[in-house]
């Protein structure tokens, strides 16, 4: 494996030019993550890679918005975010890649075996499968990627500019390249950080922690997080800065 | 890999005698599956295999006995039938044969890496597991492994016994080796299988019909099948072979 572009000198906060990356011109495939949920960083175009297969890990951002299917050589997601439950990943891959597996390559991991038997080389997650038809059933219902996307950019643009308009909360992260499914932030004062979990559990608002390898806060805004949610949230913000600010 | 025994000579209607095994001296582990539900064929005692790791795949009869577990190497089950649903699978190791995976072994399968992090080095499937959390209480409810094994003898003797009794149904597995999970048999009169299984419906008793590879009928009886889903059956069976034997 060669890392053609890395942001850990910013901290992972952006997303490194295109023309910085290095890609090794005998490179197989290019992989990218197209959301990152612990910085919250989000590729919000898909790069030129001249030819070279993509191949994409969209778990944290499936289904959020439009994707140009055609773009990539391989799309994964295991699907526990905006499709379905935790044990059932979904693989999008283009036809003329499919068919060489590494020799010991597990037969379920064999795209040529799975999508000649429909996906069903074994006994599939069933339940985790059925409760992805229902998601997206509901998504048809919201209008599709394309309206769940405008509804997506109303939510994280109202919450990032809440965050940006105090001088109690901060996000790092490059504008360009914030995520629209993970917004981060933290409290200037980290000694209040438990009093404002307490606080917001108090108030219906949960799982707010941030990771454990960054600490601070950082709200899962998914698909299922309705617009309604993200406008609790941030008057709850307020008002705790009001309080204790 | 080396075929340690095979009974396809008798149609997988028996279980090799562990004397006529030809293990290969330089073998690294024997694996065998220890309830087989297409033909119903399971092993009712562990093989002795001289210190060799066995390696067993339980999925269609784990927890349906007391198992002596040291006795194994390894244990694997695809956690669907007594235990969770599709989509997990449990893994039982010996210590000193974990952290030794083959080079390229995914992450999620290298059971060093499992063991040291709570079997979460990746997103469990949550939904799968919480299941069979439920499944382990209910088998406490009922007394455990052994009041469930006395109770799958009795389901299982019982509906053989019915079988063996009518010249209508047969079931040509040896007795010594039939599976309490899976009771699979024929109608003498195979034109009749498709009245059977429509009457067999109306009358409530579903998903008889016998694996697509072997034809007939199979009646899958997991821990979750009560006593009186098997006396039903046989009722059906019994009234049935009156009605158009």
């Amino acid at each position: 494996m060669q890392v053609a572009a890395s942001s850990k000198d910013s901290n992972f906060t952006t997303i490194p030019s295109r023309s910085q990356w290095n890609i090794d011109p005998d490179a197989a495939y290019l992989h990218y993550t197209t959301n990152e949920t612990i910085s919250g960083v989000e590729f919000h175009a898909v790069p030129e890679v001249d030819g070279l297969p993509l191949v994409a890990d969209m778990s944290s951002n499936i289904l959020s918005r439009p994707v140009e299917v055609r773009r990539f050589g391989l799309i994964y997601a295991s699907a526990q975010k905006n499709l379905g439950l935790g044990g059932m990943a979904v693989v999008v891959v283009r036809e003329d890649l499919i068919g060489q597996p590494l020799p010991g390559t597990p037969s379920i991991f064999d795209y040529r075996r799975q999508a000649d038997n429909g996906s069903m080389v074994n006994t599939p997650p069933t339940y985790a499968w059925y409760v992805a038809g229902l998601m997206l059933e509901w998504l048809k219902e919201q209008g599709g990627p394309a309206a769940i996307e405008a509804r997506n950019i109303r939510k994280a643009e109202k919450l990032y500019a809440a965050i940006d308009a105090s001088p109690f909360y901060s996000n790092l992260v490059d504008p360009a390249a914030r995520s629209r499914m993970n917004v981060p932030f933290h409290l200037m004062d980290a000694s209040l950080n438990n009093r404002f979990l307490a606080d917001a559990t108090e108030a219906g608002l949960v799982y707010l922690k941030g990771h454990r390898s960054v600490g601070g806060m950082r709200a899962s805004i998914y698909n299922a997080m309705p617009e309604e949610g993200v406008d609790t949230l941030i008057s709850f913000m307020r008002e705790f800065e009001r309080k204790r600010g």
